[in-house]
């Protein structure tokens, strides 16, 4: 049973791009039923200014209200300086840094060049100066949606960078589902040989319906640590009308079904999945809470019954 | 580039549960328009009593008048005796019969026991005595809504009952996505070492997200063939609201992606599944007609162009 690990990015990666706001009452109480599941982390929250992401807004009250659970990690995204302060005072287990692997990506999603998030981020990593774990999620690092693709070379060059300025682990992000397995399984395999001594974690998006076979080809090249969001939301603003972010609990669910431990109760999950689309207000991409586990029966047909008895008499 | 073969299911197994019955006009124009995307294989419909499945009630017109285009075979769903005689007289290329290796499964969907299906479909393996090749169609072969798991053994004897008899190929069914990838690997290896003279195909759902995962744990088995229904359309009635078949064009999306030969012309198959919503009156699951290629890219947003602009000038 090899142990994987899941970090749930619903209340930040799928609440940031959702219409209406989420109470922050609604927040809480999700990430705390969330922790009481097992997960491994949790991304919480943004501290990115309330004027560029106005749906987490009340990234601080999230933070200083939910119940911490011992040995599951609250991390939150931090774009900047600033960001860090807030999210260290709001004592983050670990920080979240995010840059595009491309640079028109880089240049739509954070109006700026590569090189200058680059430095952006530098200077967080300086000023955190080991005293909370950094983690670098690196965007479009399977295609971008403009540019197309991006050669594995430029994500693994960007990654490496990164490492040297000693953070602990890295995220590698399909940001808008472009990533097909064979391409995962090189990347995966790339990343183990280079950063074998980092926490590295797969991103993938279901954009293409290609998410679960991601995690597959991952899993299969030893990747034990994956990003989901509940009943998979999220997105990318390139593909309306498609699903987001893999679906955490389909994930979870298949990979429990192969042997995986996850350590998360599905159940549990799953009744928090089943009450997402009432916080949301619109259905959400999630299979398994709609169809159920596959271990899960159904009652037999009264008709089969029937059958059945009219059959032991002829 | 590996060549992959698709047997695209939907005018049978996608049309057959739609609400509304499909004009015969709708079903024999797209069943045209699939024959020019390079199809191996199309099952076109079912010869059943109409009463039986009344929106296949059309099945000697629909054969009657589609375009035959050479390369491309068209099958047909087979119940019985006169099921075959009718679809011979039609001209079908292939004749697919079924029957489930759960009991419960069967005498809920054929309404008789196992024994006695294997009995019929065995008279019309010797009425068709060659004429015809036979594919035999195996349901619930990953595990059954209502018994649970149906053991690989159990689904290995079936196929050596019609494999005994001479039929061309088999079709291991997912009937209601219940399948794992590592189940499948399993399953798959077992198949190709005892029937490797046969075609083998696999028939996936997607109804808690692991289709194309397992498509893919599939061909990293070596198995060739695959049923797809256009827009992932079809599904199971133990799931409401949970997916269907795999969708046709996600999964050819991904294997192209990946460097497979599936034969299928994917902007062609993709204008087709746009169209699919159209003609059955509802969204259909499929994603890669919402989202577009991966390979297609996206347009630079204008504010985009204006930044390099103005860092060109700063």
């Amino acid at each position: 049973m090899k142990r994987i690990f899941f970090n749930e990015v619903v209340t930040r990666d799928g609440f940031q791009i959702e219409p209406e706001f989420i109470a922050t009452d609604a927040k809480v109480a999700l990430v705390d039923a969330l922790s009481a599941c097992g997960y491994a982390k949790i991304e919480v929250t943004s501290f990115t200014s309330p004027k560029a992401i106005p749906m987490l807004r009340d990234a601080e009250e999230v933070m200083g209200r939910i119940k911490r659970v011992p040995g599951v990690e609250y991390t939150v995204l931090v774009p900047n300086l600033r960001g860090a302060e807030r999210a260290m005072e709001s004592r983050a287990d670990e920080l979240n840094l995010v840059m595009s692997t491309s640079e028109t990506h880089n240049l739509a999603n954070l109006r700026m060049p590569r090189e200058k998030s680059f430095a952006a981020l530098a200077e967080v990593i300086r000023f955190v100066a080991g005293r909370t774990p950094i983690n670098v999620s690196l965007s479009t690092a399977f295609g971008c949606p403009m540019e197309g693709d991006v050669p594995q070379a430029e994500v693994l060059a960007w990654a490496q960078r990164f490492a040297d300025l000693g953070v602990r682990g890295l995220t590698i992000c399909d940001t808008t589902g472009m990533a097909h397995p064979a391409q995962v399984a090189r990347m995966c395999d790339a990343l183990q040989d280079r950063f074998a001594g980092l926490q590295l974690t797969l991103h993938f998006h279901n954009t293409r319906g290609m998410g679960l076979a991601n995690v597959l080809a991952a899993v299969q090249q030893g990747i034990v640590r994956f990003d989901g969001s509940l009943g998979g939301l999220g997105g990318c603003p390139y593909a309306p009308g498609a699903s987001g972010n893999i679906c955490s609990e389909d994930a979870i669910h298949m990979l429990q079904a192969m042997g995986y431990d996850t350590g998360v109760d599905l159940g549990k999950l799953l009744a928090i999945a089943r009450a997402l689309p009432g916080i949301v207000g619109h259905e959400v991409p999630g299979q398994v809470a709609k169809a159920g586990p596959s271990m899960q029966l159904h009652p037999v047909p009264a008709a089969v019954t029937e059958l059945r008895a009219a059959l032991a008499f002829s």
